[in-house]
């Protein structure tokens, strides 16, 4: 499957997100060709602020994996990750990140500026799907107002 | 009682972690004089390289309270938070941060500079009882080598 065809797959996951009233990011963990975790955040459900679904992803491999690295690993995210996420995914060791949307509001990069936090052999691709990805936040937001 | 006293707490939550031969690095989060969470590194037990000693007591505050925001809660730890745990911090809107010895190697410093990464009103204390809470991570790397 192509980088675009999992990204499919993390924009249903938001979407499922956005059904419940969460915030519609949604994530698929890959390794050899298998899906290993699908999520989206889950802030509301668990009453978690830290419950997004990059980390729900993560910790969810780990367990399934038995391994606390995953450097053959590709985590697909319809949005580009916070901080927070940056920071679990440089200590996860993840061989490959693709977002789809950029998020100026709450990115990394607006804390790192062009200090990368991702573990130096992490490829990290974005704008994959990025409009329909984007498409569900601003729905979202706006909805909210 | 004093963020020194809770710090000792902290001390003691990553002098258990020393024993288990996880990094020694010990939490405790307290609400209103009452400690809610104590916790220690666990990445080696739970094979989870997101499991610090911050992250745990955050979640099990999170439960323990049933809220997803921590504005008049401190968390007091023994080293200073990495990039993922000043990014949950961030998250948990956390009121109070109280940390033992500066870390030079994975310390958010190294990646935001000059730039804040909490939430604009968490206050911000280094320094408590660093000797001792350095000591801990001195000694425990040392072994490694």
């Amino acid at each position: 499957m192509t980088d675009e065809q999992y990204m499919r797959l993390a924009i249903r996951e938001a979407e499922i997100a956005f059904e419940k009233d969460e915030v519609p990011i949604g994530a698929i963990l890959v390794l050899n060709n298998t899906i290993i975790a699908r999520s989206h955040n889950q802030v509301e459900l668990l009453n978690d602020s830290t419950a997004h679904a990059e980390i729900l992803s993560l910790t969810t491999a780990f367990n399934a994996l038995g391994s606390k690295y995953l450097p053959d690993a590709t985590l697909y995210v319809t949005v580009e990750p916070c901080l927070m996420c940056s920071g679990a995914l440089y200590w996860s060791k993840i061989g490959k990140l693709v977002f789809g949307a950029p998020d100026e509001k709450n990115s990394y990069r607006k804390y790192t500026g062009d200090v990368n936090p991702f573990h130096p052999k992490t490829i990290v691709i974005g704008g994959v799907l990025q409009d329909e990805c984007a498409l569900l936040m601003k729905t979202f937001f706006k909805n909210k107002r």
